[in-house]
């Protein structure tokens, strides 16, 4: 059986690209999308990915689809291996669909146990004609997504593909040390310079509940950091912090200031969390 | 009596941060918007704001939001005490509704007198629960938007509030040293460059009005900067020149060129008027 | 006759400028829009073509807007000239409407062949009042364009302007040498660092006919790029090689990394293909 998408609620296309916004890139996919579906409504999740960076692309996806509606149509360009034999994707979980190269991105986003359908996108004809080999976003991934807008099912768009076998990210996952310290690191810096890390509430409770009556500290790069707080004001101006950012994820701040400048961080950079 | 929004007119949903489009908090605004009001056009005025910078943002609301269609809301998200006790305000004004931080931009920007009443945003039955103590833009304001472009009225979210009890905003204004000069300083650089002071069409009218028949000289930073002119071809190519900018203020730029280049010249820098 | 747009397809109004994202210049176009024509769809093509940079607004303008719906409305803005007695145009091409400053564009893109008729722009009952002598985006090019899409007829904004009478850009095409090398330019750099050349696949076509057999080299700045490839990953990680991209012009790339960076290359850099 089809799933269908709820089209009750109004559904929207999302564009998640590392594109940029100094060309068309991103505009020339709204004109294919509009043309096929006029009245899709589309919002840009970004298009400031950093060139081919898939782990960034994971954590942006991860961290916004749920705040979108059901029905909306997740479309991932982020590519590195476009125009060579690598499958496209789509994928239905949790009411909405999921668009992508078969690079990673979307086992790592999605639990497998929400999805209940993968297809490979093989059938040419919900593409442009002809589909060039550098920019499958224009030729493939936008019109793919406006038909499905239109409500075409996963079965036209070509085989089902079972969900183990697609391709996985190596994501570095935070692990525990032999002296009972909890290693991490930076996976993402936001416009403030707010040091997102892959450390999790979860991980944070185990700590706590190890760590019961004792110290945390906070090592980034093996400097203290400063305690915790639950927002930048918790800190003084200037000062830097740990907190639970808005994701769920542990972050490293400075409050009214950046702490990729002000801590001279930068992404794949170490975080330890030690009970003293 | 509660204050309607013209519905007749297609309101619009702006949204003003500083956010940056490098990552998807922007996007997930919108997909919190499209959850709750899927019909809402929704403008991005600017991401672009520097982080935290309050007069900026102010800047950029003030000349923005009176060509936009009676019924819009405007959602301000530039916050440095999100999460701490600082309230949020929710204005209407001339057949506008304005959402911001009580944090100085509403006031330093709406005229007192056109404000038909205001409200503190304080009922949580119209945010995402649970609410973050770091996205208020998610949690709160982006689904207090929708909210409000679905018809709620102001006294559904929460208690009156007199708008001179609102935080202001120390915003530098122009003055007239003693020697008759009148000092100001630039408040904005765009992206050609174009040096935008606080120097409006009213003061020049007064220098005019003072100086009638005598020479007008323009310092940025103590040296001389060229005449005045009505548009930037007026000046050669490469040569700078002051005019008054598309929304009143005094600019200084340099045709084909970039004033903030040419002249070394950035936001703060002191700008004098003489006539001699 | 008047020429009509095709309304029964979506149609789309589309912005092209140098205005960047850093302020609110662009929202203020679609406030403006949206005030006057409240159901339009509004796309991005790029707010990021260099300041005054009309060959890079020209190369943007003709690879995309093929891609959009009969009946949209293209609205470029890049005008040094703004406020000069510079013409704007509308020109009516394809189905589709180009508005535009008389600054050479549209000549640049359009095939004469195709436009079926061009006006100028000087009805003021259609702008803003006052029109600033600035901001001709917000003034004259928003409220024209939201009138277009509204339905009215090129003989309302101005009179005929025969198309051989627009500016034209001085535009570099590629030429041969006496040596029988085509000696062209890399005239844009995407985000990905790929250096985009005025040369064809109808140059390359000539090339491949009279070489047949023959060796073909591609040099940058009079240094081997190594070969053709039909993809990015036709290359090594980190090798460059030449290709035609996706809008039909010739490529320099590195596969995974940023020609730009790896060759130390711009715009304006001269690219020679020779058979040896």
């Amino acid at each position: 059986m089809e799933p269908f998408l709820n089209r009750a609620a109004m559904s929207v296309i999302t564009l998640l690209t590392d594109f940029g916004s100094e060309n068309a890139y991103a505009g020339v996919m709204k004109g294919v999308i509009l043309s096929i579906a006029p009245g899709a409504a589309i919002v840009d999740l970004t298009h400031g990915i950093g060139p081919q960076d898939l782990t960034q692309a994971a954590h942006e996806l991860e961290t916004a689809h749920r705040y979108f509606p059901p029905g909306s149509i997740h479309v991932i360009v982020v590519d590195p291996q476009v125009g060579t034999h690598r499958r496209i994707i789509a994928a239905w979980a949790g009411g909405q669909v999921f668009l992508a190269p078969d690079n990673g991105i979307l086992p790592a986003v999605l639990d497998a146990g929400v999805v209940t359908r993968a297809v490979r996108v093989e059938n040419r004809q919900f593409c442009l004609k002809p589909v060039s080999r550098t920019f499958h976003g224009r030729d493939i991934f936008a019109p793919v997504a406006a038909h499905l807008f239109n409500g075409i099912g996963p079965g036209r768009l070509g085989p089902d593909i079972p969900w183990p076998d697609l391709a996985r990210l190596h994501l570095d996952a935070p692990y525990w040390t032999e002296d009972g310290v909890l290693a991490g690191m930076v996976i993402a810096v936001d416009r403030f310079g707010n040091l997102i890390t892959n450390i999790t509430e979860t991980h944070l409770a185990a700590i706590l509940a190890k760590g019961a009556g004792k110290k945390i500290e906070i090592l980034l790069n093996r400097i203290p950091v400063g305690g915790f707080g639950q927002t930048y004001a918790d800190a003084a101006p200037g000062d830097p912090l740990a907190l639970v950012g808005s994701s769920g994820y542990l972050e490293i701040a400075v409050n009214r200031g950046s702490a990729r400048r002000c801590l001279k961080a930068r992404k794949g950079d170490g975080v330890r969390i030690l009970t003293l």
